[in-house]
């Protein structure tokens, strides 16, 4: 199964979702920090405390398989190579802040790649949950039922004062980060974007890149999360993200409106030439590809281009990641140009699928 | 026969030609002013010499079809239209100078519209006669053929010291301006061109734009013409400008050599990018198209991409122009927006048909 993980662009769960229309909001996650009771946190690095919360969760994957009847693979990060570690970080199934190390590193991911567990990360574990489309409480559900199915087995640090105890005092009490990845094309296009995002930022969540902070613009796509986790429940974090989203799709549609009223020819010139480079280039740069698809994925909201799958945009994103691209072809160590060149031929080839 | 010069892109001469396989040179061009003897210069602008010198020239096409057996137009400037008068320009028939005033201008046209003589330009006549790539010697043959049988019936102002008497001193003696118009990509792209053009004007050749001065870099088209009338005879003046173009040539052949040897990678990609824009974009601004236009004819050349025909980029070039354009379009005003969406479509179509 890690095999299929590594290989495939997309996790089944992504091509199952229903996705909206207009393609606003790529994905939904829940994540729990979670941390077991009499066990020292993983960040002062005590070899006995690792192997005890890594032997601890050898056994997870079984009862979960009880719980929700899906199978769980367990995954060492001693057992991968380099780049293969690299491509779950490009496919957001485990953090970059795990990979830096990996004696007793591992996580566990279901079948449907829908959830992944991150072993001795800053947390002993961080439950992950994913849905497509804007579906916090779908992922929040499951989130619930594995950290249930954990609870039931082996006892969490928890303070009736503070809640759930966290290495880092910034996840103390619900433990649980609610975050919506959105492609936001015409915010970026009207230059309205930095508007919307500093007030988002002023109710208090945070608005990062698509690979966290400092990869903000890439490709447009954003990272909404929570902030807070104490003083607040699960339930009222996730409807007030709720709504912020609900805000931020109806400014993306009246931005997408107004270039389709005030500026319709200049923007077809502009998704017929990103699909033009993509179609041809010989040799694509990693931040390139983003941003021509994510013209080209906004072409096809808006009528502009047509292609048959409606994952076009997702598959690409993470086909065109570096690491993603080294295993894609089959070589652990290809140069920058070689990437280049062979990024600029998977797309070529992926475009010809779609048309 | 003045509705298929105004609408055809090429005239017969540049497509029957043998176009060298590189397609560095396109065009070879000699020009011949004339003044008739006792008639005032056109520069003084007396409406009694005008109107002599014009109703003089209206026995002329008779006169050359006599000679060559060719049918020869006569076409009063002051029945066109200004956009007609435009595309004259941008075929190259006429001089921008010619159309400036209509009264008593015209110009002869050969049907296969090798020949053009302007009437009432800066001299009283300018026998202009076109061969495709380089052959200055056949263009030169023709415009003797006709600059003596106009001499059979009527006298040039002539004198034995001078030569050849023209309204501007820097064409006296033989009158003759050769000019070869020449593709110059890859010296473009190494960017050897100034120094190669530096060489160029200092042993007394003058290079301009593929519109004169000011248009320099257009299309990396460049038109190489010697300066000196005087002191030198014409077939020494050919022989010497053949001489310069073979080294031009060879010089661009060698740009193009060191372009495939070291920077393939890098230079298939831009000829796809340019191919990808051409074929795709739904606006073209005439600079950008001829830009695009000249790197995919390098791509051409350098065998990386393949068309149909040969006179790909000379019918484009023309076709691109913002008068052909919008004569093409059988609109005779378009707004510079409708142009560039126009000039889009009508590029993508012939990329369609070339394929």
């Amino acid at each position: 199964m890690i095999d299929s993980i590594l290989d495939q662009p997309l996790s089944q769960w992504q091509t199952e979702g229903t996705l909206d229309k207009e393609h606003i909001v790529l994905s939904s996650r829940i994540r729990l920090a979670r941390n077991f009771k009499g066990i020292a946190f993983t960040n002062r690095d005590k070899e006995d405390a690792l192997e005890k919360v890594d032997t601890m969760m050898r056994r997870v994957p079984s009862l979960l398989t009880k719980v929700d009847g899906k199978s769980y693979s367990d995954i060492s990060l001693d057992k991968l190579s380099g780049i293969e570690r690299e491509v779950l970080v490009e496919k957001h199934l485990v953090s970059p802040n795990l990979v830096e190390k990996v004696n007793h590193r591992s996580v566990i991911i279901s079948d449907d790649g829908a959830v992944a567990i991150m072993v001795n990360e800053e947390d002993h574990i961080r439950i992950q949950s994913m849905a497509a489309g804007l579906n916090l409480t779908k992922a929040y559900e499951r989130a619930v039922q594995i950290d249930d199915a954990i609870e039931s087995t082996y006892d969490y640090a928890f303070s009736e004062k503070f809640g759930y105890l966290t290495a880092c005092p910034t996840n103390v009490g619900t433990g649980m980060r609610a975050s919506v990845m959105l492609h936001l094309p015409a915010l970026a296009i009207t230059g309205k974007l930095n508007r919307v995002v500093r007030s988002i930022i002023q109710l208090g969540y945070s608005v990062r890149g698509l690979y966290g902070e400092g990869s903000e613009g890439l490709g447009n796509i954003y990272q909404v999360s929570n902030q807070v986790t104490m003083g607040i429940s699960e339930e009222d974090t996730i409807a007030q993200l709720n709504k912020i989203i609900e805000g931020l799709i109806k400014e993306e549609e009246k931005a997408r409106q107004s270039i389709a009223r005030e500026h319709s020819d200049a923007f077809e010139d502009r998704v017929w030439r990103a699909y033009g480079v993509l179609a041809h280039a010989r040799k694509l740069s990693g931040a390139e590809a983003l941003s021509l698809l994510s013209d080209v994925q906004l072409g096809i909201d808006m009528g502009i281009l047509h292609m048959k799958s409606n994952a076009f945009f997702d598959k690409l994103v993470v086909i065109t990641r570096p690491n993603f691209l080294s295993k894609y072809a089959g070589q652990d160590s290809m140069t920058a140009d070689e990437r280049d060149a062979y990024r600029a031929k998977v797309v070529r080839d992926a475009l010809n699928i779609e048309q």
